[in-house]
């Protein structure tokens, strides 16, 4: 069963706005074992509400409409799927009697206009809105051809979430077959997205069984999304086991994460483990790996902090490197990223410390030191690792990659 | 002319993704007088992206498709909307040798599934990608029916914004008819959305020819957008600057831009032009500011450094925060934060020092001190100012509101 997901509504089309209660209802699907395939906005104009509910009801068989379902002109919906299904719509005289007294209740009078809340295609199940005024309807057409599931959402988050779990769930599970489904996350440093894809590609293709998405995340880092349906979860779980497995045998220790978290959580989660803590000087990053290292809440018990030494002078007072040094081989040099490092370490009193320099671009490069080009240091009491490379990309890139190698050499050192 | 736009992947169907380069597209077709009528989200399956390229092709005029171009076998736009035209692809020599000298550039070989990007549907012309490796295409399809536009794009924002603005506007503009369309974008600070609301509305729908809409931005921001069309740029722009007007008396100097500019823009803007320096030491934030600061180019002219404090002993190390002021107080009190930023200016030589100190949660409010609880202080060589708010939200909204407080205190400052 494969499902598609239409948001109605003219401001979704504008700069400003985006739908996203199809998120939230992709995974109570997916929960299912229905999938998404297609998801469409559209607007409050009849004939191009018309034409999108044709042209899902000739491709899906569950077909959910979101928005459009309140009281004004440009509440459309209900109307356009009735004339797309054939069935004119009727209206139902206890739902308006119901709005009427939820208004007096509120001491308001019920303008007209809201009657239309209370118009049914024939043979739907309206769904109760506890958080609104506009009911859902849940509609099943079945002919000689096929089965159709077709159901009308109002648009509010609030009001949405509520009426799908407490009213459709239950109603679609009894209507699909039971399906389960096993759900996999890798995540990889430092390794281009075509030469990731190629590897795993290698791989996952003997796999029929499981779905593989590869993705690129942040710079410096490849998602492998795997998912596999079967009989029983045990089966299901089975199938994205053993791909899984073949694929960190490949990837080895680029692979960072098998469960969706972050590079900034792994290492947090290895220097909380070793009961090592950390402390970072950074330049061309600009605050951006402190940033990363304290998203992660509770990273106060291994991360003592660090120093932002963006002008020479600063390299000095508060990462104490030699002046003299920074002379001879200038602001961007293996050196000074070893200094940096070294030097912060002792400041915090830290078990590692960790330098970066470079040019982030987009001014700044020189044909002997260009745009892109980052040194690393990572030192702990005995020893002192550069690693030198050029990035691409943009300014934010080039800073997010430089970022990506501190966060996977304090990994790779401790794992 | 109306436009659909396609967004091609099965990541996208997923719960964990979500397309945005469409707001971007919206915004730049919608300067053009292009409005947007569908949108479109499919997955990497031969079958149904056909059928969604020959959907498009029968309601719009112009239909870009995003994504899909890579060298990977789910990579398919090119071949289906080829498929749909009616036009089978060639393979273009010169973009096949660009790839390999693009790989050989950074010692790298190209594998041979990157070819098949430089498959070009016939009669298209080929958007350079100076941001990635995928090129774009650009078709204008003429018959006796109907004129039609189809554009291929790559999925990354950062190649597709670079594309669309350096290859794709010039081109469409020359092909649509000439609307004239002024836009305005006013940024407040420090205000929340449901009071700003309340207050632009009062103006706002006194002017029924220009389109107002009010956006939330990041914590402590709000954003209205205002548009209006008329026969001449001249006439659009007048009504435009009539409302922004009219909304700069009721918000004052809240409104700290109108022109697009971020705050941490703003804010260097100010620095740059007083020949003033700043240097920041910051605790809750753990870099955030100093990210924010330094993501704009060119900030290294007034921003000098800082220190992420977030042990106590390294708010005495690297800004000088007296250890028994820390006991009495606590790390949270507006007295380190007065002593972050005192300590930091002198401790970098900086015209201004900016201290913040709070509790960004999720653990570790009490009573007295809840998360949500944030100090910032700014210091100048004769006076310090310290500011106590108490914001809502989770551990990132937190941190963002803080950043956006100090931002604005040295905006206020200064102008």
């Amino acid at each position: 069963m494969n499902a598609e997901i239409i948001a109605i509504g003219s401001e979704l089309l504008t700069p400003y706005r985006q739908d996203t209660n199809s998120l939230f209802l992709t995974g109570k699907l997916n929960q299912l074992g229905i999938e998404v395939s297609f998801k469409t906005i559209v607007g409050d104009r009849r004939a191009d509400l018309v034409s999108v509910a044709r042209t899902a009801l000739s491709r899906a068989d569950l077909i959910i409409f979101m928005g459009g379902l309140g009281p004004t002109e440009d509440d459309l919906t209900r109307e356009c799927v009735a004339e797309t299904l054939g069935r004119p719509l009727q209206r139902d005289a206890k739902i308006v009697e119901d709005l009427r007294a939820r208004f007096a209740s509120r001491g308001w009078t019920m303008s007209e206009n809201n009657a239309q809340q209370g118009d049914i295609i024939p043979g739907a199940e309206v769904l109760d809105n506890k958080r609104g005024s506009a009911p859902g309807q849940f509609v099943q057409i079945e002919d000689a051809v096929a089965r159709k599931i077709i159901i009308l959402l109002p648009g509010p988050p609030h009001e949405l979430t509520a009426m799908f779990e407490q009213q459709c769930m239950e109603r679609l599970q009894k209507l699909v077959p039971v399906r389960h489904i096993a759900m996999r996350e890798l995540k990889i440093a430092m390794i281009g997205e075509s030469m990731a894809d190629k590897r795993a590609a290698a791989i996952y293709t003997k796999h029929a069984g499981v779905e593989t998405t590869i993705l690129a995340g942040s710079p410096g880092e490849v998602q492998l999304h795997l998912r596999a349906q079967a009989e029983s979860l045990e089966e299901a779980q089975k199938k994205v086991d053993v791909l899984a497995s073949a694929l960190e045998d490949e990837f080895e220790d680029a692979i960072f994460s098998t469960q969706g978290e972050s590079l900034e959580q792994i290492a947090g989660y290895y220097l909380g483990m070793r009961e090592a803590t950390l402390a970072v000087a950074e330049s061309c990053t600009g605050g951006l790996l402190a940033e990363r290292i304290t998203s992660v809440p509770g990273s106060s018990r291994y991360f003592l902090g660090g120093a932002v030494v963006y002008d020479n002078s600063v390299k000095t007072s508060l990462a104490d490197v030699p002046p003299l040094m920074i002379a001879e081989h200038g602001a961007v040099s293996s050196q000074v990223a070893a200094a940096l490092a070294e030097g912060i370490r002792k400041r915090c009193h830290a078990t590692l410390g960790v330098g970066i320099t470079g040019v982030a671009g987009p001014g700044g490069g020189t044909e002997e030191k260009p745009v892109g080009l980052v040194f690393a240091a990572l030192a702990d009491e005995n020893h002192t690792e550069v690693v030198e490379r050029k990035f691409p990309g943009d300014r934010d890139r080039i800073r997010h990659w430089a970022t990506q190698l501190a966060l996977d050499m304090v990994r790779r050192k401790l794992m």
